[in-house]
């Protein structure tokens, strides 16, 4: 059971010839939820193998061009490939407005519908869930109405212990109820609990993305105890000033945020083009927060489980 | 005086993660034209060491979006490097209407103006020029309106001989008007004739870019004796069928065109990603003209002039 982000780009606005604006993709058991779709995003999803039939969903932070050039060329290749499933776009909705002249323009004869969701960026609310999967919005603070991500495994089942199955010789039919939590009885009319039967469900993992944002303190409760928290630093503390006229955040900043929240992992990235090393930005945030890594492109964040058990079913 | 064409992109529809949709930059003396503008033309720019600064024209074939959803983003990446010059682009009259309401949403404070051209494609008409160049429509056969640009080199001055200079002493203020064409007067009132005094001028070079269309020998009169024609050649005449109902050209077809014309060289380009080894365009289109070439990202195609003359001035 995969949970994997990948970035597919992370420079701040001006994008180089290696580096991308910003776009990444969430790994869920093998479905893909895309993060923000800056230009150049399905050139990225072929570099690195993502494909592009899995993802039915796109989660659009705020609507500047680093965030959202990509929408049209990704669109309009869904279609060439002969795409026949929904896409579900969840942004702000403004988006909906910009996009919908340009789909009749240019993507006349779609073959899929596209579903624009349209999400208040300023309330911090569930806003889609399946079956493995829960995602609400993290109200961010930028030039315009931005809000993050925050990507919630469900609570799965627990785990059945082979030896029990095979001591009370359960039949097959019970398997499913007995993970859920029911307890078995035998033939002869014992009920065996349980927690006799069974060992705790793995514990759900998570993923906050946070871009672009000023540092604010407000987020704190809702990512606390994340596994990985994406957050921008644009900048690094010298650059204080910078970060405070264009609302983004240092690396310094991102790294209290992430103790304050007892992140699991920091991923930094969004820098801006006027750093050369990016090791700067690690070291910045080091001195706060242990546990930081570099969204460069190409890279690829897994989330263990905590408490994996091998079970038999 | 460089005049040459740098691949950015050359793919159609369906990128890869090597291989761009459609753009091209034309460097004439070091002023950059560019041609057709598909996702991710501005990381490519970047890539090949393109100066933003020096591309005030843009022409765009038509609006389909391989060849234009890369306009956004480098208006905007302009825009954050400070461009204060105006930015031409040359295009099909609906590109402004789809174009000006993201401008309003995304480019507030553009600090430059953004000038549409308004082009028909079904006429061939000089739509520029400036000191160096002319460059006019070539209407081409596709699903939508659409067009190629011929790009030619502006008649230059005569060159004068520098050992004539140094025989009769001429002033350096007469030296412009001889270049153009003027006898020499000595001071005793003997007139020297302008073609003992000069060699002449380089011969213009030209370019032509001819996708997306059809096979339409139309289009052979207009760039008759072009040094390099650029045709695409989405399809190898195996799938001609393809190429007629998509209105695109084979190989074939593209040589034959070049052949007709006269051209000097010709650059395949536009290859549908059906293809795994691209050489066989070369080798289909060998069978019909000599002097083929691949448009591969990256490939850099010089035009020499073809009469240089080493003058003093």
């Amino acid at each position: 059971m995969t949970f994997s982000v990948t970035i597919l780009g992370s420079n701040s606005a001006l994008p180089t010839s290696e580096r991308y604006p910003t776009a990444q993709v969430l790994n869920v058991s093998e479905r893909f939820y895309l993060i923000d779709c800056g230009e150049g995003t399905q050139i990225q999803l072929r570099k690195y193998k993502v494909k592009f039939s899995k993802i039915n969903q796109i989660f659009i932070s705020h609507l500047h061009g680093d965030h959202c050039f990509g929408l049209m060329g990704l669109i309009s290749t869904f279609s060439l490939l002969g795409r026949k499933t929904d896409l579900h776009i969840f942004a702000h909705p403004d988006l909906e407005k910009i996009v919908n002249p340009q789909l009749e323009y240019f993507c006349k004869d779609l073959q899929y519908k596209i579903i624009f969701h349209h999400i208040n960026p300023k309330e911090n609310k569930v806003i889609f869930d399946d079956k493995q999967l829960e995602v609400s919005t993290i109200p961010l603070k930028h030039r315009v109405p931005t809000c993050g991500f925050l990507f919630k495994e469900k609570k799965g089942l627990n785990h059945i212990k082979k030896e029990m199955v095979d001591f009370y010789q359960i039949p097959f039919k019970k398997i499913h109820g007995i993970k859920k939590g029911e307890d078995y009885i035998t033939p002869n009319g014992e009920i065996i609990p349980n927690n006799r039967l069974t060992l705790p469900e793995n514990k759900p993992r998570s993923y906050a993305f946070c871009s672009d944002t000023a540092y604010t303190e407000s987020i704190v409760p809702i990512i606390t105890n994340v596994d990985i928290l994406y957050h921008e630093s644009t900048f690094l503390k010298t650059d204080q000033k910078l970060a405070n006229q264009t609302t983004h955040s240092t690396a310094n900043q991102a790294a209290v945020i992430a103790e304050k929240a007892k992140a699991g992992k920091l991923i930094l990235g969004h820098f801006s083009t006027r750093y050369r090393d990016f090791k700067l930005f690690k070291t910045e945030a080091e001195e706060v927060f242990k546990n930081v890594e570099l969204a460069i492109e190409g890279g690829v964040f897994h989330i263990p489980y905590k408490n994996i058990r091998l079970a038999g079913y």
